[in-house]
């Protein structure tokens, strides 16, 4: 790999990317060309291209915009065949010198085969090919079944930073700005013939080529669900979008459309895009809207069903055998054997707990169980001495979870806030990175468990209505 | 005090209630009563009320629902005036016998005029008066201007605990649960006159005089902002609501009205309760829609936009000679001087910073400024060299937030998921908890801080129509 443009200065672009590609772990050889310095970051430096002997597979350039052309003409020279082209200062400046120096790197890349992302990009994050994006030196090195396809290059940060904490590992990371050359439509074609990735992720702000982009997302979407967040439909975002990456956006009206058309999955910020990943990644077979909530507390209780509604599910009345069969389990007093059901004292022994999940989920009039669960600031108060008892209630899910014939989701309550509590929260996080190791989702407030899961089940339900069938998983 | 139901038993209510007033710190007398026992958590304990020789001021009950009458009876006889029943067992259970029970404490409450709180709660937290719910050991101590009634104890809770790390400090919570003598608009004619009282938040299932709360509510919330989260719409909801308090839910077409004639702020889960109670903590001038963006990032650009205009704010272009003045301050690429504002690049110097803040908040189009900044992640990645430079951009909003015309909103955001971050957001928090020392509002998402801004406005609109005036502050 080359890096074009990385110097001695530590807050330049290209030496970031070197710096983070070098902590990330990458092994494969770099070359850093520069004409002004002996050496970068430890590594012998190149005054240019056609100085190494070695052949190149992909070069990082991040010279400044009116230099890129040329760089780009001696990668061509120097026979590589594709390169990330990181710098701004294109088509997003909305002035003529900018566009007419994307249409040449377009054009160069048209002629001579080498294929472009960017430029105004972060390029690939590749966890097994060690490559990363620029803010990328603490990614994940596992490798996942997650495609992230970006046009902006701080969501695709985000995205791997604050999904890889939700057990989240990607395929594919790619931020592509503007898009001169490979665009959404190309990786999404990539993606829907790539092994190793089973759910397909995007944020895009406009895109090149509406009908074919439809016809793409339409089809890929039968085999391996794709969710878009399609950012900038008012005012101020279509502004931004121009000055971001040079798109049009396009009404809403005609994305509605589209979202009908290709049952693609539809979320609207970052949080819903990483809370839909999620619950893709851990159940497959699909799921009515009917859901049992199991929790604690009568207020909860209200609450969940409320968010549960809201969002599109159903809470209906459980069968009269199942609430009979609760009603023998649950305290007579202060708690509650309807659905949302209440278990009242959180001092629930866990065998209780396990049997009461169980028998919710035999319910036939139930689909899906959501329990909301562990609320920090309870926990924070009474870990002292509940410690030891939490810690053999928390094992139930786990224990079966995998038996289970419907899918169960937990939320673990926490809204965090206090620097005290960070102690607290740091058992939170084991406790949550257990559960999703043992293959149950968790959120951290039902309002976002409710979305992912309705996400979910209209996913399946065009599925469905349009003929198309999971083969795998 | 008296706390009658008290036992050995740790995990029982009554000693739980007592334990967490002595950690807490309550600092009159209290004396446990229990025929059982000696010494209960090493104070003294008393057969009867009538062996304690002091008068008492207030009793807390948890003993179980058939024994509270005669204890009811008894605390008339000691001539106690006030009592809290925390005991779970009435009218919540839907059963004939405790609605019964339920009648006869309200019956008398009236005939002997002890004034009851409860029962099925958490009964009060005061901090000036050592006062707190049975989980609240670790609230904040001090006092502040926010008054919350809530009918769900375990909200009570979380709301004391959440909203004390957004620095929300309070005057008197309530947790009233079933409401048999005292209720919601009982306490709320107390809050109307009560001086240290400036914010008033309720939780609440169902009321139990529709019209004299309507009347109520519309009255209080011309002097103090009342924001009232109802809950249990849905059919789930309404089956939480029945078993978990034992009130009627009502219609929501009845409450659509209800917030229409009261001008009452709707929110619809603690979040937004907890986010609205901030923006009032913060600000009290009125404000209109027209918000400038300040971020960094092409896409965060987009997504704030998007946020803002969804939740009914407007994101208005700026006049051209703020564009004009902006634009010589920002980098020529990678950069926006349209609303939203996007600074580019990171490394933004102080004194650029804190210009463009200020060039902005003048801009006639403009009513307030909402600044997305310090995304966790790309910190956590840099904080090791970036540190003492961030340090200073930190400052400024600090610095000048109380100079600048109109309101200054920071989003600091942080989806915190992973253990390994725990570090970071102990840092990220002491920054929140600066600004927020500084007056100036946080939220940790754009779509928080744009529900809490319109919530805001939307009050000042209401006040505006209705011809009522903010008087004080």
């Amino acid at each position: 790999m080359a890096v074009i443009g990385a110097s001695t200065d530590a807050t330049k672009f290209g030496t970031l990317s070197l710096n983070t590609l070098i902590q990330f772990g990458f092994e494969g050889k770099i070359y850093p060309v520069n004409p002004h310095a002996m050496e970068i970051l430890g590594l012998r430096t190149y005054t240019n291209l056609k100085d190494i002997s070695d052949s190149i597979d992909l070069a990082l350039i991040a010279v400044p915009a009116p230099a890129v052309p040329s760089v780009l003409k001696e990668c061509v020279a120097k026979r590589i065949r594709a390169a990330v082209v990181y710098t701004s200062g294109f088509s997003e400046t909305g002035k003529e010198e900018g566009l007419k120096l994307e249409r040449e790197i377009a054009k160069i890349s048209k002629e001579k085969g080498i294929r472009v992302i960017g430029p105004n990009c972060f390029g690939t994050y590749c966890p097994a090919s060690g490559l990363t994006l620029p803010p990328g030196a603490h990614y994940s090195k596992e490798s996942g079944n997650v495609a992230f396809l970006s046009q902006s290059g701080g969501y695709a940060d985000r995205f791997c930073q604050e999904a890889k904490g939700c057990g989240i590992r990607f395929s594919k990371v790619v931020s592509y700005g503007n898009a001169c050359d490979l665009n959404e439509t190309d990786f999404l074609e990539y993606l829907s013939e790539d092994p190793e990735t089973k759910i397909i992720g995007l944020y895009i702000e406009g895109v090149k080529d509406g009908q074919r982009f439809l016809q793409t997302v339409k089809e890929v979407n039968q085999k391996k669900p794709v969710i878009i967040w399609k950012g900038g439909f008012g005012e101020g975002g279509k502004r931004a979008i121009a000055s971001h990456t040079g798109a049009l956006g396009g009404r809403k009206e005609i994305w509605d459309a589209f979202f009908r058309q290709t049952g693609a999955i539809r979320v609207s910020n970052l949080q819903e895009l990483i809370d839909a990943v999620l619950i893709f990644q851990h159940f497959s077979n699909p799921c009515g809207r009917r859901i049992a909530i199991i929790g604690t507390g009568g207020g909860s209780a209200v609450d969940s069903a409320d968010a549960c509604e809201r969002a599109g599910l159903s809470v209906p009345a459980f069968k009269t055998k199942t609430v009979k069969q609760l009603q023998a389990l649950l305290p007579s007093v202060g708690a509650s054997a309807q659905n949302p059901i209440d278990l009242g004292n959180p001092w629930t022994s866990p065998s209780t707990y396990r049997q009461i999940i169980e028998i919710t989920s035999l319910d036939p009039q139930i689909d899906a169980l959501i329990n909301v669960m562990w609320q920090l600031s309870f926990f924070y108060a009474h870990r002292e001495y509940l410690w030891k008892f939490f810690q053999k209630v928390i094992e139930v899910p786990m224990a079966i979870s995998r038996n289970l014939r419907k899918p169960l989701i937990m939320v673990l309550c926490a809204t965090p806030t206090e620097v005290e509590m960070l102690e607290a929260e740091g058992e939170w996080r084991r406790i949550k990175d257990r559960y999703i190791a043992a293959g149950i989702p968790v959120y951290q407030t039902i309002e976002r468990a409710a979305k992912a899961l309705v996400n979910f089940v209209a996913y399946h339900e065009h599925q469905k209505r349009t003929g198309a069938s999971k083969t795998d998983d």
